[in-house]
């Protein structure tokens, strides 16, 4: 039952509360399900606690207001958040918002009654190599979709994701980037993306697609700190052979420094390795083998 | 327990079999709920079958083909939807599909086992006056995305579209039309749409986004059948006012004449009126009512 506990992450045994109460089996009229309406956010768990769990709920939140889904019970999502991750040494804490059930169709129920899953999943624990030598990724073929409503959201709906994900077995390549349509470099399928073109930094805007990510937010937050500049632009693909440095964020990897972009390498720079130490000071530990 | 049997439609009680087995109940991990990794259908059921089955079953392996999960075993899911639909004089039967469970991120398993989820909801009866009389629309300010990878597909992400059917409470504003962010007018937040400009029905091409509607093909091969003259074109939100007749379709309704968008009247046309009565000779008894 509790296969995640003490630091034993081998085999998918998951611990879930639904609601609140232990169970791992929700409604197949939930609209989380039957449209994707919902939101959900994945934590790293280190040493029995979620990381940045509090960007976590605020970006949770947020989202939920934007959706008009009512906002849940903060004091609860903790409790469950810490019942769930006390004694894990290294997991995945998962929670998905949903607008709950209803009868058929797209409008909302109102009042909406929403849905709380928290999940304690495993971590895949990545290689110290990954941060000290950076990864090879590929350029994805799959496009990602401009949604407006939807941009800068964790919503369920990552069937473009799945899709790009589903383009390469090869596991030497650790990410694929995405483009839209018309070829501007967006994020990859799991991560949030960064350019270091002339000492600044380059973030993709994510107004019109794209998720906000928590670890994102993190390194910017980082690169005030630092003093690094930085502007969110439009990123060509063509311009990626710009830039002097690339790497990828997520909340469960921090920082991911690119080594290889489909045939072309990258150097690992200045930049990309002082915002790893800042990660690492700040907790994300992981970082420190840069 | 067996609600929607005999034309009792009066309440939300919902017969399920997941995978063959009665239950209603899906796993918190399963990729529909957590990614939207899957499909739907929504067919109308009128005494005791599921109408257009074989056009439902033949859109549903389509879109299993293009994102790679298994097709579903088609007798079994025959089998299955007649169990469901026998007695039932007026419902709605869902058919969900899904690549099923697997571990966490987005890598679809290999092999996927996919989840077959089947129920029967209760169907609202639309009043005949919506067929003789036309429905008054809106336009959504909600952009529905440019989503080539999943264009077409009746996908579980349907985030956009509760969103926009949200935008409005008014009852007597039966549908709203969504445009793409460059204002090309795609389809309703539910349905299909069909202009008749010269006498010739202009049909809104849907590579970048919407969904392929059953009802949609139906109207296609009558138009065909009818000699009427249609092409697939960008719709712009100003060659709406150059249309003589406006429609949308859906399986639930068939044809419902669009008579009113915001202020401007519509008048319900020749062509809506046949390809009207095509379909309630062919089994949409309610457009009989035109």
């Amino acid at each position: 039952m509790h296969g995640l506990r003490n630091g034993a992450v081998s085999t998918i045994v998951n611990d879930w509360l639904i609601n609140g109460e232990p169970g791992q089996r929700i409604d197949a009229t939930d609209r989380g399900f039957t449209y994707g309406d919902g939101l959900f956010e994945t934590i790293a768990v280190r040493d029995g606690k979620p990381r940045f769990f509090e960007r976590h709920v605020a970006r949770l939140l947020n989202g939920a207001g934007r959706l008009g889904i009512p906002a849940p019970d903060t004091a609860a999502l903790a409790a469950e958040a810490g019942q769930l991750a006390a004694g894990c040494g290294y997991g995945t804490l998962k929670i998905v918002l949903t607008r709950g059930t209803g009868r058929r169709g797209y409008v909302p129920p109102e009042p909406a009654v929403p849905l709380r899953c928290l999940g304690l999943l495993p971590g895949a624990r990545p290689g110290p190599e990954i941060y000290a030598r950076g990864i090879a990724v590929r350029h994805c073929a799959t496009p990602i979709g401009i949604s407006p409503a939807t941009a800068g959201l964790k919503t369920l709906g990552r069937l473009e994701q799945v899709i790009a994900r589903a383009e390469w077995r090869d596991e030497t390549i650790r990410e694929g980037l995405m483009s839209t349509p018309d070829g501007i470099v967006v994020c990859g399928t799991m991560s949030n993306l960064f350019l270091v073109v002339d000492g600044a930094l380059v973030v993709p805007d994510l107004s019109n697609c794209g998720i906000k990510g928590v670890m994102r937010s993190v390194v910017l937050d980082k690169a005030d700190r630092l003093g690094f500049e930085w502007r969110f632009d439009d990123v060509p693909r063509e311009s990626l052979a710009a830039a002097d440095e690339i790497f990828v964020t997520n909340s469960l990897i921090g920082i991911w420094p690119i080594s290889r972009i489909e045939s072309r390498e990258v150097m690992i720079g200045p930049v990309t390795r002082a915002l790893m130490t800042a990660l690492a000071d700040a907790g994300v530990e992981e970082c420190a083998q840069c």
